[in-house]
């Protein structure tokens, strides 16, 4: 597996047809355009992009149609961790064959109040199994949704184990302590925040960078807070990173992955865009207004143009 | 799909082969055993049997080979909720297909917070696509490990929707309260305790039995409390109760699946039985010599007996 670039990447959402199959032509050219609009890379079959709502196979189809239409598997991070491992490293498996950069990888998520040595088990049964030198491997710590923490002391054990496997972690917890003590405890660890309004705080503790689904419609502005915390100019990165900030304000006000679809269908002109698959619901009409409202006043500066028409 | 019995319902473990492969003789034999030592009917594939951890395709092979070894589909129900409901659909499918007497569905669990809305549209999505006029379907209240309740509200849409199609709930959240409430509001729905020591004051307030873990090696103590209770020997189901409830403390000391694993391997004198996926753990050397210990006070009457030899 190819490096990954560490910066600005996107939750990908998965775009679905009419029967609620995923529609991998709506979801290349969505990734096109976000690779041109600010993401350095991408996620794709994350929590936003609704993962554990599709089956294995249409993982994997999924995965296969954006390698063979196009997208760089160098800039592609798929996520497959399911709660039965035999399903994580069949999908960890293509992922490599395909020659992705790696997989974010949550814990087994049913059970809860696991041991340390099952979860490190469960990773390690995962990286055996799949055997491959070139698997690289992104945790996913997320304990709102998966109820399964990943500990300090886990991630060092995995650590001693594949130094060369395990080589950044997703902090979805919103908590920048958290994220901050991670930077502080892995030095190696490239470490991504859920958050995007950590992103530059995180930047400035020696983070990696973000993975969020707001930067399916604000990569842009993601990028410009970053591209000026590079270049040193913390007033711009700063200016930057407020607009961010705002536009994720008024999108987290909803359920994230229906809120996003329909900022997606409003700015491609697109209502195939709403769909989502159960247990989520598309967003209300009236919310959907409410929030194009309060995007516009907090600057969304690419609706309508956004699109890849 | 024939009526399942109510009364006792052992949720069975799953035994594995030194690969952690589901061991299909193993089961099959433990399933008879079961029937023949107190158990109504049986739910496999449930928490307790580890069924989250197997992939759809070893939930397929579980449940034919118990078909085709002789275990009555009539008195078997399989759990067969996903978190993408086409995984459900699939095994739901083979499930009428084998002639089983129902399935117990879990939410869609990965996401949380998910309204009733989308809930009833996976339930929805799952019965609509069978399609199958013989399908039976018992609802998975477990909110302690899917983080997804399932609302009085909710079953009340899914009855009116579907009166013929769902017609039972195992109710896990250890709540008699709750229970008694599901047993008040909806009165054709069979409500099962997921809770050992609720079977009697449910029996009593009018619910249908219990589906357990703990039925895996206390079935006759279950299967006695309640054979006082309908020939109205309120005094002996109590004496029952009791001990079955010594004996759940003992084990619930412990978590369950491994501690169940444990007794297992005692009482049938076979290691084997000790093997769990992960992110469980077996259960340590010392612990279960403690519980062993502690089961022989509470007066487990067939340890070592209860082996099929």
């Amino acid at each position: 597996m190819t490096p990954l670039p560490e910066g600005v990447l996107a939750a990908v959402l998965t775009p679905l047809q009419a029967d609620l199959a995923p529609d991998h032509g709506r979801l290349r050219l969505h990734c096109r355009w976000l690779l041109e609009h600010g993401c350095d890379a991408l996620v794709v079959l994350g929590t936003t992009g609704e993962a554990n709502s599709f089956s294995v196979e249409e993982r994997l189809d999924i995965l296969e149609s954006l390698v063979e239409g196009g997208i760089p598997g160098g800039v592609l991070l798929a996520g497959t961790g399911c709660c039965a491992v035999p399903d994580t490293v069949r999908l960890t498996r293509r992922a490599v064959a395909l020659g992705l950069a790696g997989v974010l990888v949550l814990p087994p998520f049913y059970y809860k109040g696991v041991s340390d040595d099952g979860l490190f088990a469960a990773y390690a049964q995962l990286i055996d199994t799949v055997g491959e030198g070139r698997l690289r491997v992104y945790l996913y710590h997320f304990p709102q949704l998966s109820g399964v923490p990943l500990t300090h002391g886990l991630i060092a054990r995995l650590l001693k184990a594949y130094p060369d496997t395990i080589v950044g972690i997703k902090d979805s917890a919103g908590d920048l302590g958290h994220m901050l003590s991670l930077v502080r405890e892995f030095p190696g660890l490239a470490v991504f925040s859920g958050a995007d309004e950590l992103l530059l705080p995180l930047l400035r503790g020696g983070g990696a960078g973000c993975i969020t689904g707001v930067a399916n419609v604000a990569a842009p502005l993601s990028a410009e807070a970053r591209r000026c915390f590079v270049a040193g100019d913390a007033d711009a990165a700063d200016r930057a990173h407020q607009a961010l900030s705002r536009v994720r304000h008024g999108i987290t006000a909803y359920p994230l992955t229906a809120a996003l679809k329909a900022v997606m269908a409003e700015g491609w002109g697109d209502d195939g865009w709403r769909r989502v698959r159960p247990p989520l619901v598309p967003l209300a009409a009236d919310d959907a207004d409410r929030l194009m409202a309060s995007l516009a006043t907090a600057g969304l500066p690419f609706r309508r143009a956004a699109g890849p028409a």
